[in-house]
């Protein structure tokens, strides 16, 4: 007799998990007509692996999880954890072989406590449902994904999301107090706990925060909220360049005030939007300042700007403000118009924003291809976003070799390949240069002290 | 011939590490002398371990880390890495054969820039003098430990300590960027960046914040510096009972304000300060509120606490601030003179501060120990301080028993063990309990993954 192929091997394996599946789990949980496979292969990358994968399972409950993991630990079965499939990193993509964990229906607000100012949830919870459920109690949840209305606490929290608001609230590891998760192996842990300071072993919290479904799969969060704030006050100011822009943002921090969001908008942007917003300007710098100092600080910050832009307008009025900050919010769906976006997401130390869109500018020119440019002035991160004929069937490489000069920019100024969206697939080639080899080897070591067996999300982040 | 017995072998071993480490470090950087080796053998919380320690390694750069600890590597001899030694969970004991690793004289603010608000320091830095030397920018280092004055970056990294403004900025772990840090074997290793933002890879620079030693040696941290804020206001206020300082605690949280420190002190400690202050209430809470907004914020506050006072005090001028904080800085000298204090360290949330508090008291008259309590408020981190009789050889089978009610306490409430202090050796034997078997097992493979000799600080934390 002789040793059956890898491929005949495997796929035995995948009968048997099925065949576990469909007894141990309730009969909506597990799905594998092909139409409902390929809706989950992918997510909003675009990006695609290989093949099909075997099945999904639509989980309701951490038990769910736990049975599912269970089985495809005990064949080594690789499993791709997802939520609602709105990644720009394609970390959610699953090929031949694989079994996705659709996490999206474990969508319940478990607890809300207005006293401790937190929530209990489950990972399927739509960000800005999160976020309108504090606000009933007069509270927020403060990590604003330009995705919240479509993405999901888990996958914010896989990714560590940013969003516009980060800039005085933190990104959303400040906002994750506690975790429940599923090791690869079916073994619940809970990490973290229900109050703000606590020292007692190594921070797994954190540690699974942006590990992008690698090392556990995610089944309740508890989560910080905070208050709204008393007060928001809104500019808007047009400059003749994004270098003066840039500058407006530098003399805001350095005169010591944390705006709550601070968003650069580019000239082509700005023309893609409409072609009247680019005669204002070269450039738009949205500032919010927010707290019991909003208009104090509003009026600094208006100061600051006056000299250097071509029109300052400053309001406090929650529709006037929304009017200010929806030529920020149009960006992306106005690029959608021209193209496919493929949006990148470098930081930079904030001192080198200039410099960052100077070089990205250059990189376009370079290699004919263009590149639209938006940030989040007050953190340094940067969102170049190379737009591509959709009709291509692969991305040309002038783009490819653009998107590789802007990572390298993005460490050769001290920063980061990706402040908010996470690495995925499409940045992996990169990530070993980021990290330097020991660093690297040593994300291995403990990707293997939680998944031995290397079947959570594979191939993904590391 | 017959093996050599363990304590041959390691006293052998122990000879062979002295002579490395004096053929290949600089001769002021080791230190054989009993007295030195003593000095350095304990930390503030007065724990010891058996024995004598081999030696102390003097380090005064990255280098002389890589040195010593390749060796002790190679030999596997354990070394304790240690500050300045102020830690109150015994984090820094070394006793009988271990190699005591002192970073105090790695001292160096290397960079500040006040453009990025960011320094690279040494692990060595005492955190008021960062503090400083951020001021002369406008800017400071928010987190705020009681020790800032004595201890150091490295200590406080290694606990993630807390302090008073961590009510509103944060822990340590808040204000990392980046690391340098020197694995078991020797080999330097880099977290993190130069960004506020950042996803790339797994999130190793909180994971070595708080881990006590046991991961790594921190060499250089890359640390966050907030503006100085425009506006600071104060206010010190009486009450009738423990409780009432709490419940009007929980009303500033519920208005939405978030103060800058909410420190709170109940009746033993204000009469052990003064037994004049006893007379003016039952506790005492001193509020800080910063920002543009902060006068606006302390009005707020005034009114909130003043049907629930027996008396309020507000100012915003910086000296009579300091004077009304000087009851919560004057409390643990103050204990100081009645004893030796036991610093306990539990965090609730906050909403149960009223009921921590009462629940102690019932453990103080139960096992006839007085318990005298401070607490950050807005955190529900509390001090339940046990003063025992500083003649006793070893400590009173009474107060023990009341800190593990203690600590029962704090699990129960949905709190833990230590907000800010650390576990060190002090609260290990309670570590499993608040962790649960298998997050507890799951640290310990990651401890192997960093360090699969274990010989860095060992039998703490974990």
């Amino acid at each position: 007799m002789t040793a059956p192929t890898t491929t005949a091997l495997e796929s035995t394996k995948a009968a048997e998990l099925l065949g576990l599946l469909a007894r141990d789990l309730a009969p909506d949980r597990l799905a594998t007509d092909p139409r409902t496979v390929a809706a989950h292969a992918t997510d909003r990358s675009g990006a695609r692996s290989d093949g099909s994968p075997l099945a999904v399972v639509h989980a309701r409950r951490t038990e769910d999880v736990t049975v599912t993991l269970r089985h495809a630990h005990g064949l080594g079965v690789p499993v791709v954890p997802r939520g609602a499939g709105t990644g720009l990193s394609g970390g959610a993509t699953a090929g031949e072989g694989v079994l996705v964990l659709d996490l999206s229906g474990m969508n319940r607000v478990l607890e809300l406590s207005a006293d401790d100012q937190l929530a209990v949830v489950e990972p399927g919870v739509i960000t800005a449902e999160l976020d309108r459920a504090a606000g009933a109690h007069g509270l927020r949840y403060a990590p604003d994904p330009a995705s919240a209305a479509i993405s999901t606490i888990g996958g914010n929290i896989a990714t560590n999301a940013g969003g516009l608001r980060c800039a005085k609230y933190g990104v959303t590891r400040d906002s994750v107090l506690g975790l429940e998760a599923v090791l690869a192996d079916g073994t619940v842990i809970r990490t973290g706990r229900r109050t703000v300071k606590g020292v007692t072993g190594y921070d797994l919290t954190a540690l699974l925060t942006g590990s992008e479904g690698t090392l556990a799969v995610i089944t309740s969060a508890t989560l910080r909220l905070r208050p709204v704030p008393m007060a928001t006050a809104t500019l808007a100011a047009y400059f003749p360049s994004f270098e003066a822009a840039a500058e407006a943002s530098y003399a805001i921090g350095r005169a010591g005030i944390e705006p709550a969001l601070a968003e650069l908008v580019d000239g082509p942007v700005l023309h893609a939007i409409d072609p009247e917003l680019r005669e204002r300007g070269a450039a738009l710098l949205v500032v919010q300042c927010d707290g019991a100092g909003a208009s104090v600080e509003a009026e600094v910050v208006a100061r600051l700007l006056t000299p250097l832009a071509t029109t300052v307008e400053v309001t406090d009025d929650p529709a006037e403000a929304e009017s200010l900050l929806a030529a920020r919010r149009l960006a992306l769906p106005a690029l959608e118009r021209l193209g496919r976006p493929l949006i990148e997401d470098i930081a930079v130390p904030r001192s080198r924003l200039a410099e960052a869109a100077r070089s990205i500018r250059a990189i376009s020119e370079r290699h004919g291809v263009p590149i639209f440019t938006i940030a989040h002035a007050a953190d340094g991160n940067l969102h170049p976003i190379i737009v591509v004929d959709p009709a291509l069937e692969r991305l040309p490489d002038a783009a490819w070799e653009a998107a590789g000069e802007i990572f390298a920019l993005a460490l050769r100024l001290g920063g980061t390949l990706t402040g908010e969206h996470g690495v995925g697939v499409l940045k992996r080639q990169w990530v070993a240069e980021e990290l330097g080899p020991s660093a690297h080897a040593l994300q291995r070591r403990l990707k293997e002290a939680f998944d031995p067996l290397g079947i959570l999300n594979p191939g993904k982040s590391l």
